[in-house]
């Protein structure tokens, strides 16, 4: 029996590196799953084969500024001169049609959604250890020693801001987290300030039919 | 990877009929469970067959009162002319010692808890409509119909007092409820409040012995 037939804004975010986009794939590989993700807006071109509200919403500067004004962005970013954003109303439309809208961030765009959407569930991802971290970051192979040095003293500091965070999750096998992550959302569901209000409904609908 | 070593103190409670013993039972039937329970202390006499420390700690009315006012009990309620309690000595070591300790216990009693541990995971086990509460305290065949509408009456009472708890679970069927129950302990562990300090000691570690 479902109380609450909203779904849940879940953010996972952590460092670079330590494995995010794995995690979140392997959630939804999840069977039965009724995940979805949110598909970002940019400013950059399409690249070839890229498709308008599949890949990315393409939008001009002009608007994307607009759209940042007018607060229509959960979070967004500037990278090598393009902007990057999650738009607010595609998820809230798909929460309220009852969909687990998960994404996956950096740190800097948690701390933004945790402003907008305190009642969002924030899971860091966590290396086991920096030497896992390092040791993933060597082998993507594709990143300079000093890049991969800048990495880690930028994960350092991301981990000063765990506190802000509602779970922490250790990515040292990406089945198990994928697994704790499923806990959480079935729990998180169960929590009494998501819940309690649909309960109370239900009971007096019960209550109401009784009495007939 | 488990990032606090101490069990959690878990709390059942909920109305009267509802089915709380069922569900604790399922939930220590679970496969490599680590759970325990507390025995409670009593005034009443041992029954025939009844073994000290493994049923019951029996012990007279002085020595209760006198634990009563050294504050040893994590909850109590008088009975038919009898104490019965939860000493917390025993509830503090099986935790410190790993496992989670249920406690499946009436409402009263939960809400002691919450006074001396704000930290415990409380739950409630709800019906999933009055009528199903009315239903499980009929077919128990041993209560007189005003006993029936006092304790429903008690619920309803009961039912107030739910956002004091973490979560809710509805017994609709056993085995879901017992289900989230687990999902519920999985994800509290994961919790930053009770894993970050665990896992910035294990980075540190990991950190020291990468520079040796």
């Amino acid at each position: 029996m479902k109380l609450n037939q909203n779904g849940l804004l879940i953010v996972l975010s952590g460092p670079s590196g330590v494995g995010k986009g794995t995690v979140r794939k392997a959630l939804f590989e999840s069977e039965g799953h009724n995940f979805t993700y949110s598909i970002s807006m940019t400013t950059r071109s399409p690249r070839v084969g890229e498709v308008e509200g599949s890949d990315y919403y393409f939008v001009s500067k002009e608007e994307f500024e607009q759209r940042i004004k007018d607060g229509k962005f959960l979070e967004y970013a500037e990278f090598v001169g393009n902007y990057y954003g999650t738009p607010i109303d595609k998820v809230e439309q798909n929460i309220e049609e009852g969909r687990e809208v998960v994404l996956e961030i950096e740190v800097e765009g948690a701390r933004q959604v945790k402003q907008k959407k305190p009642d969002a569930v924030f899971i860091f991802i966590a290396p086991p250890s920096f030497e896992a971290l390092h040791d993933r970051l060597r082998r993507r192979g594709t990143e300079k020693a000093e890049v991969i040095k800048e990495r880690l003293d930028k994960a350092r500091r991301e981990l000063m801001l765990i506190n802000d965070y509602d779970y922490i999750v250790i990515n040292d096998d990406v089945n198990n987290a994928a697994d704790r992550i499923r806990a959480i959302i079935r729990a998180e569901h169960a929590r009494t300030k998501r819940s309690a209000e649909g309960y109370i409904e239900l009971l007096e609908e019960s209550n109401h039919d009784n009495t007939k």
